[in-house]
């Protein structure tokens, strides 16, 4: 997808209408139209990048304070007991615009929304050889 | 919980081991030892802070750098089709370490993980009046 056709861009460049959050040269946040909980925020950088791995350091460290900032105010407005800040990248992830989006959504007890954790236990050795593996990488 | 019985200050005291991916003077980077998928990753602060809108920008700032070189490796190791960047705050939200941390979750083409996504839309005028709500908290 390029800047042309993606959703976001069209929102950033005004082409969209948003619920505005927030706004300055670098960030823009707005209410998800169709949100998992009231108050589902998201939160974008105005510059066409497709995934959190792609975005410039500097870009992601403004980003991050952002972030802080903007989940104090939903979690605040909405009184809610929690929120989940998600970051989906790839398709195979959730991913369904192709413009990185962090998703703030405001969550209360017994809510019921991702209450599947299906986490399972590592077979002996494996972990130190994934730790290794990614240490490589680094 | 204080950071005598903070089960993620025992790590980054050495306390407890980990399989280490990544750390510096802010950070600590690990894997999961009950993972949701391989290479299932948390990436914390050392420092004691319980929830996202409780971190200094700055540190935020800094934790936002080393997500983006984190969040690379673990996807370039897995040889994965995505990942899911997730921060639980609050328990009502799934966080069960009350110790800032950040998952990242590898994921594969239909592999089944956090498929619900309950998405609905707001009544008339509700966005308007939620996005003003949440603009005064900021």
């Amino acid at each position: 997808m390029n800047e042309t056709d993606c959703l976001f861009c069209k929102m950033v460049a005004g082409k969209i209408p948003v619920a505005k959050i927030y706004e300055d040269q670098l960030v823009l946040a707005f209410l998800d139209i169709s949100p998992v909980s009231d108050g589902h925020t998201l939160v974008i950088p105005r510059e066409h990048i497709e995934k959190l791995h792609d975005c410039p350091h500097q870009l992601l460290s403004q980003l991050g304070s952002r972030l802080g900032r903007i989940t104090k105010a939903v979690a605040a407005a909405m009184k809610s007991d929690g929120y989940n800040l998600l970051c989906n990248n790839g398709r195979a992830a959730g991913q369904l615009v192709e413009h990185l989006h962090f998703h703030i959504i405001p969550r209360n007890t017994g809510d019921g929304l991702f209450d599947r954790w299906p986490a399972y236990r590592y077979k002996e050795g494996k972990i130190t050889e994934i730790a290794a593996k990614i240490r490589e990488n680094l």
